[in-house]
């Protein structure tokens, strides 16, 4: 059973922990604050919480970054000489954070939040790694992750657009449904009424082109329907100009 | 049973008939073109396909005009004096369309597609009518459509604002996905990649406030991702512009 270590206490680090216990041996979790690495690893079959990277055994099959990007180049220098692989998970940072002899990058395409439950089995990895062998044991621990899809190889630059495309869809998806939650909310709706809406709107972009479904006022070119909604959104420039931003960006296709 | 007459052929009067034929008796349905008309009709168990509207059955309960905004209003006004409800299904055409003695309106805060199954059972159903008790036999209606949900009352104001709620929630999500579906292309990815991680969104902003759901680059103030980002998306002023719009539209809360 492989041996991993893992740095790093947040969202993606938890989780991750979570599931790698299930598959290999997490033997240690490191944090700058011990409570934190304490709360994961106490939820762990045999796992050590460490707050000084000096610690760190220096004999696992993989070391396992997964901290804010901000703090990652600092931490992948203050990491000590180690035998195994050294990977982090940003979608956003290239490999070339990591000094390491034999290093890659095991990018999980998915949001994780505190709490909330995650089916691991299922998320999509991005793998890159300095040499084919690395390649090749960070696929086969995506694969025991996530064993449900397939792991595929993307590149610093790839992975960077994977992560353009991943805001977009998540990121800025949800926060249009913030937006329709406070437009409901004045009329005293819960958002709770477009639920099947929204549901049957991602079910459709999974069976076709999102672009062939596109419905609405902007698709069919209904510009008195687009005047009314401007007009009716008069006191709210902000939500007006996103409106106006997204409608002509549809009908420009 | 009651008998309803359905007036439009398109993917809302075609979904609703289906649904309606299920629990009323759905008599004639009206189509300009008679084609169009048998297409539904013949789907169903005794219904006659017209495209005359001097032939509509005067004895009708209810008249469901079911036809493109703009058509409306000349459809409402050629349709012959009837004993029953004529109800609209627009979202953002006003009762005042129809100047029939028992008005008002059914509108399904839903996306159809024609060819796309649909659970009609669950379809959130607005209701306005000219008067109370025609209020209560339409909710009634809505009811029998959709038992696993609750009609609601709305009036015209309301359903409009309704209307722009549900552009942001499913049209405007729709179209950015379809921009990471092309953002994805040019890399060789499919969309599938994305599907998990919109799954998770939806089902996360379904459990707790959007608002409060929201992660990402602009929500954590990453400015030096945000940056990366926009640059990456130099040769693409467009989506330049809808990711600094929703960017900053996301830090200012």
């Amino acid at each position: 059973m492989q041996k991993v270590v893992i740095i790093g206490s947040g969202n993606v680090a938890s989780h991750l922990a979570k599931r790698l216990d299930e598959v290999a041996h997490v033997c240690q979790i490191y944090s700058q604050n011990l409570d934190h690495a304490q709360a994961v690893a106490e939820r762990m079959r045999d796992c050590q919480a460490i707050d000084d990277l000096n610690l760190i055994d220096t004999d696992a099959d993989i070391y396992l970054i997964s901290v804010t990007d901000s703090a990652l180049p600092q931490i992948a220098s203050a990491l000590p000489d180690v035998r195994g692989i050294v990977a982090h998970t940003s979608g956003s940072v290239g490999i070339s954070a990591l000094k390491h002899k034999k290093s890659g990058v095991l990018y999980p395409l998915q949001t994780f939040s505190k709490g909330a439950e995650l089916d691991m089995k299922r998320v999509p990895f991005f793998i890159e790694a300095s040499d084919t062998e690395t390649e090749q044991k960070l696929w086969n621990l995506a694969q025991m992750i996530a064993p449900e899809t397939t792991p595929q190889i993307a590149n610093s630059q790839q992975r960077k657009r994977l992560h353009i495309a991943a805001v977009f869809a998540c990121n800025f998806a949800n926060h249009l449904w913030a937006i329709a939650d406070q437009l409901l909310s004045n009329d005293g709706y819960p958002l709770d009424v477009l639920y099947p809406l929204m549901e049957v709107t991602l079910k459709k972009a999974e069976t076709m082109p999102p672009a062939k479904a596109q419905t609405g006022p902007a698709a069919r070119g209904d510009q008195g329907i687009i005047n009314q909604h401007l007009a009716m959104l008069e006191s709210r420039p902000d939500l007006q100009e996103i409106y106006l931003t997204l409608t002509k960006h549809i009908q420009k296709k």
